[in-house]
């Protein structure tokens, strides 16, 4: 058989492998006993095991180099296949199955615990879980290797080709402009009361339904569920779930929440099926998967045309909405009052929640930050940020379960999707005659179409660098997004 | 490593897989999308065969006939696993490959004919599958080998140790009785309405789950979700899931199901957890599985013991159960009437059901049943048996999926079940001072302690008949159930 497709079968069984931890990972967030975690947490470990002996088999490297000297053009599928089945394996054969098998245990552990530590507000009870956590991503950043930072290792897993070096600046743009942006918006918007109403959780879930099918979303290949920490996984090429919580009292909560996954599902329902297992069937980074969820989740979502579109079912829905007009509504989902929690500020602040957990980040793997001194650090850098004391860890830094899993470079992929959201946003506003007459008519299939020609439909083909110069004429950029705001917050004042 | 050791650490592994899969079957049943039912049969068949190849393994081989050599003395942990071990090992492996793919795919096809011939209620369109089925067992019973009768050879996968010769005259008591019993009911008892009222799931849930929770279930360790075939399973250790179905005029049907499906539960969170994965940490059979379902459904709760402990608490939950007093109540769930359809059976006539199948089954085996004549044979022996005559085919011989999916010799376990129940309950009495007014306090630990050292923590260490005569001071045996049931239903009348 030729090496190629060799290649094809085994990533197509590794991808068996994967799915089937992305069910168990699923029902463990929703579903499973407390009693059962250990076991889980066994057969987890087990699973990756598995698929790391599968992907980094000698043989694999082989049928790599093989395939290479093929010369397959650069337009082919093969190529680009390659070229991620090369950067993976190389990585992949950096780190021994030992290695793998203890950072999944140990990640395990450390989100049983800082569950608890969350919910008890207590970081001592977390503290030498996260020790341990970062101490394997520094072992895994020198197993890896890398040039200028050991973050660089870590994040370029997330979003390839990404550097510290080169998002820092993007991110210094966007900094400066925020903080101005926020104090502008504190200086001249008068404090108004949340939406404040009484939303039953069955009359939101059904709500919610109706959104996230309008937007395209398709339920017979996918369904939603309640948990802590809302999330999108896929478990397969036709099952692409996602989940939410409620506040009977918040309806933005889960709406906004259903709106954002709903985006990531989007993108995943719109990549090619026959290519499940391979690169080409893959999403190009997280900082493009955040980037479908923001958009949908605000820059279609939080707008006045989201609500004069939908205010009457909403309030047939959510009856408690009838106090108000569409205009309040508006001005309530759009509110910006800098907060404590990353998953509930508004759309201005939230990337400074991130900008403060990338330095952070950066400060843990290349030393400058102790982890022990972390509550101390995030607090006092959140005054500087925020204006803003932070009263407990459960409102500082427990809040997020992203260092309990081990997943350090992530954070930075949100703002690249912020970013990403509204550069996208931009161009397809340009190529798609009356698309904000569409959207305030509540067509959102042009949009979902253009996303899906420009971005889904090419998984890995480019790099995310690449993908967004090909569909907006330039690699990411803070400008789009700061001139978004500033339209959206400043224009409204 | 000593060769006994490698046998755990094997079949531990089998199990991480077989454990896996069941939360895929679990996913499947419960929350799968519709779309992801063809993905997830590959992910499924995928893990089968990974533990297929485990299992027989010519090393595993190796190491059962070594460790055999060694000579462990019979109450040692080591004798009934090699034992079970052996029996599994030299099953699995006197079945050629090409044989178990004739055989599932044969089934695959059986089972769409079935379900197709059971909608149109049309013997024919199933005839020949059924034909190959058989065929297919009778081979199945040669390649294992047996001494008395082929059907052995199929009894003894579901029920270690049992034969044609061992339970027949068991049968044949309980047969007789039940006839006469069943003509006493019908000749004494006046025909009462089904309890008649609107009982909304949420309450029925909410009642259900302090029910599951007053028998001794730990939901710590286990939940209840709805599924069209209600069921109960094992995802590891320390979760044990069960399934049921509602009917908003008629509790009885979730609350029993329940009440079944925590028997089952209450077994499996009784079995040894450090021996999860060997023969020790299993269920000695499935008629003694189906014993501990069958003890807390209707040992339990089909009596007014039950009722007069719980009628004032069922009664807040079921509103509408204030309709009637409680010893309405007990007659209704106690309720006989001979009727088609063996799923939906009252206890008195559901063994006649499965002693209908036992018969037909081992004369298909044995060549004295043509699959040509079944229809026929079915209406002769189901009027001879319960006085009705067949209206056709779909309420008679096309009922149950079993024979479709080839598992000939499944039946006789339900009503092994049924003794074992009776048996069990009747030693419990004599051992457990005060266990009737215990059971009237809604006190249930007695019991289950009891069972739980007679029977849980056994696991397979000793065969079904074995454990029942150590529980009980003898084999399985009709006497018990005959003078429970007559004990219950005819001094009722």
């Amino acid at each position: 058989m030729d090496p190629y497709q060799k290649l094809v079968e085994r990533f197509q069984e590794v991808q068996l492998l994967r799915s089937t931890s992305a069910i168990l990972e699923w029902d463990q967030e929703t579903y499973l006993p407390r009693k059962a975690v250990s076991y889980r947490a066994n057969q987890l470990s087990y699973l990756a095991g598995k698929a790391h002996i599968l992907t980094t088999a000698p043989e694999v490297g082989e049928w790599i180099t093989t395939s290479e000297q093929k010369g397959y053009p650069a337009e082919s599928d093969e190529a680009p296949n390659l070229f991620h089945w090369r950067r993976d394996y190389d990585r992949a054969t950096k780190l021994p199955v030992s290695f793998v098998e203890e950072f999944e245990r140990s990640a395990a552990h450390a989100r049983e615990a800082w569950k608890e530590a969350r919910e008890r507000s207590e970081f001592s009870i977390f503290k030498s879980h996260l020790q341990k956590m970062v101490d394997l991503n520094k072992q895994k950043a020198d197993l890896f290797g890398y040039q200028a930072s050991p973050y660089d290792a870590l994040l370029d897993q997330f979003e390839p080709g990404a550097t510290v070096n080169t998002i820092r600046p993007v991110f210094a743009d966007l900094k400066s402009a925020l903080v101005d942006l926020v104090q502008a918006i504190a200086s001249g918007s008068s404090d108004t009361e949340p939406l404040a109403g009484h939303y039953p959780v069955a009359q939101q879930q059904s709500f919610n339904q109706v959104i996230a099918a309008a937007l395209g979303y398709d339920f017979d290949a996918g369904r939603i569920d309640t948990t802590t920490h809302p999330f999108a996984s896929t478990l397969g090429p036709d099952d692409q779930r996602i989940t939410t919580r409620y506040d009977e009292k918040l309806f933005q909560m889960s709406l906004y929440g259903i709106m954002h996954e709903t985006g990531h599902a989007l993108y995943e329902q719109g990549l090619r099926k026959e290519a499940f297992g391979t690169p080409l069937g893959n999403a190009a980074s997280l900082g493009l998967h955040e980037s479908q969820s923001r958009l949908w989740e605000n820059h279609v979502g939080r707008s006045a045309a989201f609500w004069e579109k939908w205010y009457p079912e909403a309030a047939q829905f959510l009856t408690d909405l009838k106090r108000f007009d569409p205009s309040t509504i508006v001005r309530g989902v759009q509110q910006v009052r800098p907060s404590f929690i990353r998953v509930e500020a508004d759309e201005v602040t939230y990337d400074l929640h991130i900008l403060l957990r990338f330095e952070i980040e950066v400060g843990l793997l290349e030393g400058s930050v102790a982890v022990a001194d972390l509550p101390a650090i995030w607090n006092e850098r959140f005054l500087q940020l925020f204006g803003l004391k932070v009263p407990n860890d459960q409102l500082g830094v427990l809040q997020d379960i992203h260092w309990s899993i081990g997943a350090l470079g992530y954070f930075p992929t949100y703002s690249l999707g912020n970013l990403n959201a509204a550069q996208l946003m931009n161009s397809a506003s340009a190529d798609i005659a009356g698309l904000n007459d569409a959207l305030t008519r509540g067509e959102y299939r042009p949009l979902l179409d253009w996303l899906r020609e420009k971005i889904h439909r090419h998984g890995q083909r480019y790099l995310p660098n690449d993908l967004m110069a090909r569909a907006t004429g330039e690699s990411t950029s803070a400008k789009y997004r700061i001139a978004y705001l500033q339209q959206k917050y400043l224009q409204r004042v």
